[in-house]
């Protein structure tokens, strides 16, 4: 499959991106914001596209042009407002879904927030952030989009360790986000994910044995 | 019908109250914030109950006990940020009609925003603001509830001329906030308006004459 990783230049994005080139079966598209961000990629031999997730469904839908799958994993970050959240986590994420609907590409990871499906444990200091989270995957869930849903725990910049825990009411957790990249890159051609929404968090399977159990 | 106005205290939510109060079909049950809001309307003999839009789905539930239809005409404000926006605007309401859905409160009016359907046209200053009553107005439609979405154009002080204009794409344009206050009164038993949703102007029609075009 030929992959376009939204958010390519965010901290899972790259290390995403980066799984992708790297693979037998799939090959890697990375939408970034600007001719800056560009260079890190191509540099790396990896193509890029660049697209701003503010910007219309017609523009998205020109970006993915090709692409089999789409990985959602931009954020509008922490150094923000609450503004950029509504724009870019919210109403960039379903437009790229829209998108995505109108130009055939079936497959569709976003990348959410643990217990985001559940507004009773939302963390109260980022709550807006959690509101953002939980209407675009309610939006994702109601599209004709073959989705996978992943909501990671707090995410770590060490080491993965290859071996995770899915579930879809798992208390808080950690994970390193090398983790998190692994886990989407299996969920992509995995049947069981298909349509399926699930926690992820640091555990004690490999990520196919884990997955296989959805 | 008793009728719960949430935002009663709100510019339109005043007038709203106040008109199904003396209307001699509809009572009306005022939900306000906190305790002061309560003796504005308690002194015109105006039932009240205090409920915030930041609590549970169960608390709205309880709220909402005894009521044949809800208006939500609740926002924010122009003063707060765009975090209240996506708490009160979007989650709040979201809560308010699940709430409403497990309570059989089944007929439910919402405030919405002239374009706030059509992306394209949205005000760039309030950009995030649309994004947040875009999405509320999205899972209403996808609800079981017998809704009405009203979209006004700019909201005026002056008196209301009870003529207007309702379509499903209408220019920019301005009413009076009494005038969008007696067409919710009008839409609350209107056949026309159920399962409906239309941009709202000042025009030439009388109030039911328009709405009966619907």
């Amino acid at each position: 499959m030929k992959v376009l990783v939204v958010g390519a230049n965010g901290q899972i994005g790259q290390k995403l991106t980066e799984m992708l080139h790297r693979h037998d079966e799939h090959s890697v598209l990375a939408m970034v914001r600007n001719q800056e961000q560009i260079e890190t990629f191509s540099k790396m031999g990896i193509e890029t596209v660049i697209a701003d997730l503010e910007g219309s469904v017609a523009h998205l839908k020109q970006a993915m042009k090709g692409c089999d799958a789409i990985v959602f994993t931009a954020g509008s970050g922490g150094s923000t407002g609450a503004d950029k959240t509504l724009l870019i986590d919210l109403d960039g994420a379903v437009k790229t879904m829209e998108a995505a609907e109108t130009a055939g590409v079936d497959r569709f990871i976003m990348v959410s927030a643990l217990q985001a499906n559940n507004r009773e444990n939302w963390n109260e200091a980022i709550k807006p952030y959690y509101v953002a989270k939980h209407y675009a995957d309610r939006v994702l869930m109601q599209s004709n989009l073959t989705y996978t849903i992943i909501r990671p725990g707090g995410l770590l910049n060490g080491k993965g360790t290859g071996k995770i825990s899915v579930g879809n009411q798992l208390e808080r957790g950690y994970i390193p986000r090398e983790d998190v990249a692994q886990t989407i890159v299996e969920a992509l051609s995995n049947e069981h994910t298909k349509k399926r929404s699930f926690d992820l968090i640091a555990g004690d399977d490999q990520i196919s044995v884990a997955l296989n159990k959805l």
